[in-house]
């Protein structure tokens, strides 16, 4: 009788439904027959200004090395992100995006006996590493869709291993202030690590929101991770990283696959870092985006959740599935959410002025052919 | 009392060391201040020929979308190799290196409770990934610096999940022919998974080499793991991939991160699979090289294993690795493998005629100033 190799896989990985990305653009031309040209996609919350000229220039001249390893300890940007933010470079680890983090640190502290917090609505993936290493997954109500901090420290039990925060969080946008952080840091034990995911910090403005970094030296369990696919514009090339104490670090770097980040991408991120008018740029663009998106969703009458983010969750209702599709025939590409169990929710991700205006344009199209349901 | 941070990690994880990588040459000029351009690296196996002209200038042309997500399914790539390689595209799952699918199909399948077999003396990164996982590692004792592939399929025991074989084996360099491979495969029970690294096989010549693709409808156990780092030129890009049954190819794909390739490495992977003009000179002169590298060793009545692969492990004795730091002296890095339990050899890899011919100066002044010892 034939073997069923499916079966042969861990339980954790049987069970595992992969992240679902945004759809490319080139996958929609294929399917719709359409001019990949004239498509926009606001699905992947990427940066619509296009890179930064330091980033382009310096990932051209590293073309050359394309033969060569990359440099496994990737120091040149390590030491260009220590100095920017006020750490030593043994602090840093680097990961192929922020994801590969996310799942390193998952399957260094933790196993098939522990458990992971998270919160309801946030980044799918906290609950795809946890089920990876068949640790059980503590996904806790949200509260007017973003964190209940609060439950989550009293979700904690002796076999949790780590809580994953969102600050800002993705697809919902919500955020807490610093002092909210730092009041649940202060509750929870100190031998559960958290991991403050800070993908979207640089949008945020005003001195009320937490710095984690800012953070390491009193809260020793803590972990920072940041990106540099959303601001700094470099999506492409997945560079991620986390600031933690030297100690948990080493750890994280045992682990992480040597070359996880390439000569290209290490170059471009090193140089983008030097491009301060480049992540102004970023911060000033989205700002107005998402000011330009609210008024048209106000005008609209369509709910949204007010957002600290790249990116904004519409409430279109039930019909949000066809919707979608309305929208793609229209050449205009969003995020389907009900993965996240936000079945009546779109979210979009903020664009230039003429890409919101087209997406707002489309939207109007698709409620009117499609009905917006209950 | 003050919590010990790396107490708290898995236990596999706790006793890890990580990979060791080549060198870099920027490294090098650091810490003895040597001019970077007078540096040569024999150390990682890399194409010494530069990158194809193919694949540069797709690299090139994808860093207009430096601020977009990678496909995440790898379309074009995927097609590109289910062409050339004649399997369908459900049979590949791309990796971050052949590093990364080696990880991924570990994860997969193998657990605390499993025994993964590998050889003595072969690739590092076989019991990292096992040790990272918490599995038991089982090296079975090499017959002539090769794969003993009768004691490994002996060592199998209820607990066995994985056979890694790898074919040309680094560092080694030894190769199994189709014979002695399909003989093995055979006694394999078939609940067993082999993994058949062939990340040197664009090397071998002649037809009593095995072609694992060729295999994989005979063998539904079998996993064929394969890499862009070599022949084709491409390591500083970090692009790998595995052929199996579209069920295994399912697993591997749930658990690979959604962007673990990113657009540059997918551009000029796909690219390069065209420039078969290319692949012929980099097995042109690494045959070359390698006839020079051991043409030399003769002469110098130094004895090395012979080799399939883009390098030769050469026993230069009891002193390896103060020759080692005395190559390093002359701007010559080559790679110690000491930590693979070969305390007396020196791998070098074949670079082009010249930087062959460096090293062999290299050698015998470090061999005449440091001894060869014992």
């Amino acid at each position: 009788m034939a073997i069923d190799y499916q079966s042969l896989a861990v339980k954790g990985v049987q069970a595992l439904s992969p992240y679902q990305p945004g759809k490319p653009i080139d996958e929609l031309a294929r399917e719709l027959g359409l001019n990949p040209a004239e498509i926009i996609k606001l699905a992947s919350n990427e940066n619509p200004l296009g890179p930064s000229d330091k980033a382009l220039s310096a990932a051209k001249a590293a073309l050359s090395e394309l033969c060569l390893y990359p440099d496994g300890n990737g120091f040149e940007l390590k030491q260009a992100l220590a100095g920017r933010l006020g750490v030593e470079m043994s602090q840093i680890t680097l990961g192929n995006g922020s994801n590969d983090v996310l799942e390193v640190i998952a399957r260094c502290f933790a196993a098939r006996d522990s458990e992971i917090i998270f919160s309801q609505y946030a980044f799918a993936v906290y609950p795809i590493v946890t089920q990876a290493i068949g640790a059980t997954g503590v996904s806790v109500p949200a509260k007017d869709w973003g964190h209940d901090l609060d439950a989550m420290v009293a979700a904690v039990t002796d076999r949790t291993r780590l809580i994953f925060v969102a600050n800002p969080n993705n697809p919902t946008g919500t955020v807490h202030t610093a002092d909210a952080v730092e009041a649940f840091l202060e509750k929870v034990p100190e031998n559960v690590l958290v991991v403050l995911d800070e993908a979207y910090c640089e949008y945020l403005k005003g001195g009320q929101y937490p710095d984690g970094i800012r953070l390491l030296s009193r809260f020793p369990n803590l972990i920072v991770c940041r990106t540099f696919s959303k601001a700094w514009g470099l999506a492409a090339l997945r560079v991620g990283y986390s600031v933690s104490s030297p100690a948990i670090a080493d750890i994280l770097n045992r682990v992480r696959q040597p070359f996880n980040v390439d000569t290209i991408a290490l170059a471009a991120a090193t140089a983008v870092l030097s491009d301060e008018a480049y992540l102004e740029r970023s911060c000033e663009v989205n700002a107005a985006g998402l000011r330009q998106l609210e008024q048209a969703l106000d005008d609209m009458g369509l709910p949204y959740i007010p957002s600290a983010g790249n990116f904004i969750a519409v409430e279109v209702g039930e019909r949000a599935q066809e919707i979608y599709q309305a929208l793609l025939a229209h050449g205009v590409i969003v995020r389907p959410v009900a993965g996240y169990g936000m079945p009546k929710h779109l979210r979009v991700s903020v664009g230039l002025p003429e890409e919101n205006s087209r997406f707002i344009e489309a939207l109007g199209h698709s409620l009117a052919s499609v009905g917006q349901g209950t």
